[in-house]
């Protein structure tokens, strides 16, 4: 529960290297001071960013696109020292968006800027027509009786407040989980959501939703579109009527795969931590800040760390995870490269120290934050090294560390959590402006220095995060 | 040449009333400071743009939504107590844009977001292929002998700069539209641009390109996509090909049309102002900022001296021309109905006062622009009332009003500019991202305010902006 293992470094004395088991080993915070201030000289975090978005573009789950940067990254893995290289494949079955339109009918015939709903099924050849029933918020929508939208187009245009943390996003992502499925129930035979967006421009925000028996076609309006529906509403030119076409849906038996490397721990191999991001990206933008960004972090990390001179006490694993986006059910879209992963490993979960992942695009982080049980001289040791970051200690215990430690999480395995400032965040994410155009290369240094200064600590150390019962 | 005409006011004294011809009429200053500041207190501009882009979203010229846009124009000039309103039906070949994509085929494959430029041709059923040659410049491409490009594909990079005028776009335009020509000219099968806009998001800037025998498919990059092919080209990875396709054309027999009406002068009815917009926009946008502000700021104007109980002498007319943006040449793309307008008024130039229109988007305006031989006092009462709104006197005469006043120009017709802030304007222009979104009401109740005062002055004047020769 403590920081023990004294490491050999040149200049090290020896009265060092007799001393027991102590809080907060001055050479591993030493060398985790030094892997922080190499990332922040350059980590080259960005460059990797720039190749992925660059060669391989989108990067949808189950294409080939996918595929190839796979194959891509493990080379980049083994250029970059890593070792137990692999790429393991699953199938899965790929969701593909062809055509996709939706106008209005009238009053005011025009065409809207919208993007189909990841999972979201097909419309018949000649679209849906219907009446609009606009909500203002879902709720309504909620309150609205079964029959009520019978042969109607629901529209949902609740708005996604801003948030650091990404919490006005949770507020409003089950809108688009489960709108589809209130609206279909209500009898709606079409559902629109305004974008889960917090910029004012035009694009349209795609993301997976939940798709079964019944479920109907659903899409995502832009932002100004979502106004302009409204006014449209309140003009008192007489009911609003939509037609939606898309050419979409799961058509293709597929595979998408995990790319996975490590560097081994010297002394406690067996014991993993487990990092990365995921490969996959919606196929609207180059997947740049979702999430070539937590790809590029994690890897460009474990690169510093397989760059020193001596090994960590415990392997650090990284894994780039495909199919995170959408994939098919069940028992629901995407996180299938994380489910294969934690599958595959169930009698290995105990072995698994911590988990984490980046995945909340390319702005700083901010805030650490451990599991309920850390070691307080762990998070002492972990803090004297981040705060100079501009980090602070986040005193709510992780519940997760990203979308993809899920699987993992439900296993038993501790998760922790560098937090990214995530305000501008949902501006871009899931967005054909997901772009690398986004990106600051400062900030991905400064997140790569957290991860790497952060790991060394925890690879060096014995703590553990798990509850005291499962010691 | 001066301001002569003492108005009939209450409160106006017989001393006044009795004065000779004076080079600063207080009474006219009056009203104009009076109409400047009803208009700051909420000119109703920004509601007109609303009801515009609410009603009929996109207005491409020669469509059936910019000719219900005029009808409803006409209502409103009516309902706003203007005269003589009439709409002016005139044909033209409407230009439309079907699906359109461009795709990277190798060395990585991926899909670009583009949009053809307005006048292109269609390319083959099947698309076109070829190997990009990539320009960083247009004298770059200029420079390559004729048959250097056979075969190929050729790509002009070039960024536009920021400026406050729209110096910066003036400088790019020419690659738009000269350069399908010049590429063809040189053995390219298709030609590419980067979008003259000064933004680095995913939106691809349509606008006119000249068209002729032997021209060929022209599109137009979104900023990030132009970005990305440089790096395809630099990344050592082998030539570049893509394939165009475009389903896009002169496709249609169809008619747009100018909607006018005016406030008759009093004194002399016959001496005519002319201002106004284009009611015609974009097909990817609302035409919210190009031109609904135009539009809206100067029929604002007009409707705040409808409104006055008194009558200018002269007579000014307000215009929103159709299809400024394209339609078939001859002798080039766009202003059909401004070309319509001077031509079935050839007679009238003379008596045409001066002429200006508004169609640069929603900012601020910032100078006013006289033609050369305006008369000092005339300027100098101008300036006593457009100082306060943050209006400084631009010494460099005005070479015109805005594109629609460039056939009445050419008859003669003197023109002024109220020169608006630009410098955001090509972040959104010819985008799908032109909306409502995009406009601050209260700048388009500066431009009313400085509009109608101006207007208020040079209507009560005799001023006359023709060079002494033509008097």
């Amino acid at each position: 529960m403590s920081l023990i293992k004294p490491i050999l470094l040149a200049g090290v004395s020896l009265a060092l290297l007799a001393a027991p088991a102590i809080a907060q080993d001055p050479e591993a915070i030493r060398t985790a001071e030094a892997l922080r201030e190499r990332a922040l000289q350059g980590s080259g975090a960005y460059e990797i960013v720039e190749d992925l978005t660059t060669r391989f573009g989108a990067r949808p789950a189950g294409t080939e696109s996918e595929r190839a940067a796979a194959r891509w990254g493990a080379e980049q893995f083994r250029a970059w020292g890593f070792s137990n290289v692999a790429v393991e494949s699953f199938p899965l079955s790929a969701w593909r968006r062809g055509e996709e339109r939706v106008e209005v009918l009238s009053p005011a015939p025009q065409r809207l800027v919208v993007t189909a709903l990841g999972g979201s099924i097909a419309t018949p050849e000649g679209g849906v027509e219907g009446e609009a029933a606009i909500f203002r918020t879902y709720q309504e929508l909620l309150d609205a009786p079964v029959g009520a939208l019978r042969g109607k187009i629901a529209v949902v245009l609740q708005d996604t407040p801003r948030a650091q943390d990404g919490a006005g996003y949770g507020s409003t992502s089950p809108i688009r989980f489960q709108g589809p499925t209130e609206a279909a129930r209500r009898g709606a035979v079409g559902f629109l959501l305004r974008s889960l967006g917090t910029h004012d421009h035009r694009f349209a925000h795609t993301g997976a939703t939940r798709v079964g028996e019944g479920t109907i076609p659903a899409f995502a309006l832009s932002p100004p579109d979502a106004d302009q529906l409204l006014r449209l509403r309140d003009a008192g030119l007489g009911p609003v009527r939509l037609r939606l076409f898309a050419d979409v849906g799961f058509l293709e038996a597929s595979t998408s795969q995990n790319v996975i490397g490590e560097v081994i721990g010297d002394e406690r191999p067996d014991e993993v931590i487990v990092i990365g991001g995921h490969l996959d990206s919606w196929d609207l933008g180059t997947g740049a800040i979702d999430d070539g960004a937590g790809v590029a972090i994690t890897a460009a990390a474990l690169r510093l760390i397989a760059e020193l001179p001596e090994r960590p006490a415990r392997t650090i694993r990284v894994v780039w995870w495909g199919a995170e986006e959408v994939s098919q059910p069940p028992p629901a879209p995407g996180l299938a490269g994380a489910r294969h992963y934690a599958e595959t490993r169930r009698d290995q979960a105990a072995n698994h120290v911590a988990v984490s992942e980046s995945d909340f695009g390319a702005g700083p982080i901010y805030a650490l934050a451990l599991p309920a049980n850390a070691d307080p001289e762990f998070r002492q040791a972990a803090m004297r090294v981040l705060t100079p970051l501009g980090i602070y200690f986040d005193g709510t215990p992780a519940r997760g560390g990203g979308p993809d430690t899920g699987p993992l999480v439900a296993l038993g395995v501790p998760a922790f959590r560098l937090a990214q400032d995530g305000t501008d965040y949902f501006d871009t994410h899931h967005t054909a402006d997901d772009v690398i155009d986004r990106i600051e290369p400062e900030n991905l240094d400064q997140n790569v220095a957290a991860w790497a200064a952060f790991l060394w600590l925890l690879a060096e150390s014995d703590v553990s995060f798990r509850p005291p019962a499962q010691e």
